[in-house]
């Protein structure tokens, strides 16, 4: 899996377990190819007539190098894989794949509320790993709005909800590129403006919020106490689902935002990126608060994943970057995740050492750093 | 022109000839040194005293890739070239530099209307291969202003004329971003405003359009075709000549248009892309009726096309990308952009066969969808 | 320092005297580490407690690269760099790492008026070369504003002393990309929104200039005074200190204060550009009065620098790029500056020769031309 030209400190610096800083929960039941194929994609749509899913990077890695922790041969067939998949039952997939991602602790996005996908400590029991929350802060003001009477009731027990729910998380997550774009106004809205968004918001509760002023009145709220715990903040940016504009979830729209949230203290966690991992490092480079991650980004381009973890390399302070799987839905996504991010980093630091760049020692202390002590520290884990 | 260590059967798969999905005409008549330099560059302007537009990557090229094609030794200089080129005469020149490129089948993008150019039947002849015809409905819209006495003919007219051209081509063609830029509002404008906007059109139809209005209408009665017929909509995005404003060609500003499109089963091809092959590709992931290709992005960066091509394919599904030369003007770019296609593609696939990534039948495969097999299911050839 | 595989023309291209064509002043004095970790990253903030601006690429290129320069191994400790720094004293440590750059020519930013800073002519002396000035509108504008009792006198004073400083300098260079971005009105703006604007910056002159009429004013009297002397107007593009919004200063958003440039005849230099190379070769490639550098980049991206370098060579032409260092505060940035532009061009030369692309004699031409020729040309040295 790593490079043969690795010194043994760089390689075991790689191969020791990881913190998995940001991922979700991975069905707990069988799926369908069908299903299958839509959750190894981040569009929403089955792949047009006579083509497959399997036919992208990720659908290629999953043969390669999942297909083995199944018992099977590398670049088994889509067809076999699945069957294989189903003769072990969901169960043991998960606890095989989990397990081969070599993770000691998952740090779990809690937000999606699906009945099917394992929990937080779920995951860590079949990862064999501990386990903590992130709170997605749109799912709480989800959560508020569908039981709110009154907009100063909404308003009152948003920050309540965001308090009790903080005293259980490691972390908030926002997930405003989607709902939004992450070119939002910065700035706090007004209460007369929150007050009079609410009163628009409860009028039908159980939409999606997509209100400019709610969704930046919701991040504030969220900042507020995640100053007050010492919390950091993650912010999807970059590629996803198709929900996403993606010239507006650019992390460099973020930069007045940052810098509002500097004097304060609350870390800025930027999620997978991509296309803009230099955007995301140059932020980590010359603001002191901002972290940066690939996440999903190392799962689906695969094969060509060491390119990108080397754009991200580029600029970033190496106490500044972290490792997350972003995994969803199917546990090949957690153990593609490691092992991509394992294979990529390792590519780099043996092309580093090899051309005379980098120490050993300087190499796997990074590695190290990337792969759990920069989590531990920004989580205080 | 191949990496050395290319299995046979993905060495046969990239040498099989290709369908060259958009492409214009080459000039018929021979072309001085001036010309010449201007038609190796997508500036518009000769280079400055003293320099040449030989001195960029495509220049080189031409001289290391295009020379033996012409009996000359590789790296022949300028006028060494140029001698040559004058003393086998264009028709000799056209013939050998296109039947070098190994098409297949040319689709030639005809909208350019300039009668030194050869047309698609004459492409085809010259390069032993089929050739289809490409509508640029902006070319259409300026025929149909020239004529029409009144805003309402204007729209008849337009309709009638994408109809009955739509008849005999294999996809549409919209350069709305070097008329506007890609970041137009993607909704379908009102009848009234479009009666408006061509009142105003029809007192100066000569112009160039460039009404966001007209444009948009344009797009959507072009849309309406396309879906009746089941063709293509091809789209200029990213790099070309200084006609555009580059920040504003990144196909992700289509994601709005895009979406509206899906429901009408209209696929949307995405041309060229540099240097936005990343969000091209994100693109293609996500949506299922989206297509990409580099076009003349591999010729003009030449010897460091292959790092592009290996952006590309970090996301793209590969039943999504195709190959085009983009060809212009001298056969010498169809030429390159069929070479380092298949050497840039040849360089990734071999690589990731021997890094373990990829099987050799996967590697081959995917170099045949690319080439060719993805265009003939999507043009229906 | 450059790659073993390199033939001996193309080494000695290499090795050749650069001109540093965008620089700054280094310290005169001694500096605390907290100072020197300060100094070695854009940011203006210490790092994180428990970290150090050592570990990031800059910094680890420092212990590896200018170590041995202060007689020490590679990859000292931070502590033993800097303690032998002190050994030795700011102005030997300034002559011998300004010397091992290898620069023939600094032409030399004076705009930041720091009395630590070595002027252009001391940054000559200490590195064994030329040095030219520079000349930075902004703070031509400041000295103009403190002293101006009229907004007529300011608007005659400015243009007053932009041709004073133009009879001294070989450039003019601008940072509207800190003061307001790019994404500025690139017209003229009238006389009567200057005077308007004049009255109300002159109530409050010690300001730093954000007013964007007076930003795009003194834009265009300092073109009307290069065109007048022949002078380029530089740039910043691109990454930076904290100060710029990173999707703010793409160059392509100057892309129509470009095309009013080009009749002038005023030769535009982008300066830095990353991460947007791709955009600035581009604008390179199709407009005649473009030029482009990477300044900083190299020295930051470090040993990631060969990639970038690659990007910009993607789409270049030749005659069109230039190197500079864009060191500044610590003779290291100007050392590692000129280090990685050899090692990373050489890597990039050493490619294109063994894989049967370019001949040895243009890649020592190409070597030549982007290290010191084209610099000679566009600046008249």
């Amino acid at each position: 899996m790593l490079p043969a030209n690795l010194p043994d400190a760089v390689r075991d610096a790689l191969l020791a377990p990881l913190v998995d800083h940001h991922c979700h929960g991975v069905r707990r039941d069988e799926v369908s190819r069908a299903q299958f194929e839509l959750l190894i994609t981040e569009g929403a749509a089955p792949a047009p007539p006579g083509t497959t899913h399997f036919d992208t990077p990720a659908g290629v890695a999953i043969r390669r190098w999942c297909a083995p922790v199944l018992d099977l041969e590398p670049h088994a067939s889509p067809a076999v894989y699945l069957a294989r998949r189903r003769e072990l039952g969901a169960g043991e997939v998960n606890r095989r794949l989990l397990r081969a991602a070599g993770v000691v602790a998952f740090l779990v996005d809690t937000g999606l509320e699906e009945p099917d996908l394992l929990t937080a400590s779920e995951m860590g029991r079949h990862g064999g790993a501990a386990a903590d929350e992130i709170v997605r802060i749109e799912q709480i003001e989800q959560d508020v709005a569908e039981v709110a009477p009154l907009a100063v009731d909404y308003m009152d027990s948003l920050a309540d909800e965001l308090a009790a729910r903080a005293a259980r998380a490691v972390a908030f997550k926002s997930i405003i590129a989607y709902r939004h774009g992450l070119d939002f106004d910065p700035s706090r809205p007004s209460r007369g403006s929150v007050i009079a968004a609410a009163n628009r918001r409860l009028a039908d509760p159980k939409e999606r919020l997509t209100d400019p002023v709610l969704l930046r009145h919701l991040l504030w709220a969220a900042v507020d106490v995640a100053r007050d715990r010492g919390l950091p903040m993650q912010f999807h940016t970059g590629f996803g689902d198709p929900d996403v504009e993606l010239h507006r979830a650019d992390p460099a729209l973020l930069t007045v935002f940052i810098r509002a949230l500097q004097p304060l203290n609350v870390p800025v966690v930027l999620l997978h990126c991509y296309p803009f991992q230099r955007q995301a490092a140059y932020l980590a480079n010359v603001y002191p608060h901002v972290y940066v991650d690939l996440g999903l980004t190392l799962t689906h381009t695969a094969a060509g994943g060491a390119r990108v973890l080397e754009e991200m390399l580029e600029l970033v302070p190496f106490h500044k970057q972290m490792f997350s799987s972003d995994c969803y839905g199917v546990a090949e996504t957690c153990h593609l995740g490691a092992l991509y991010f394992r294979r990529g980093l390792g590519g780099v630091l043996a092309g580093r050492i090899d051309e005379g760049e980098w120490s050993v020692s300087d190499a796997a202390r990074v590695a190290h750093m990337i792969g759990s002590g920069n989590a531990r520290r920004v989580y205080r884990l």
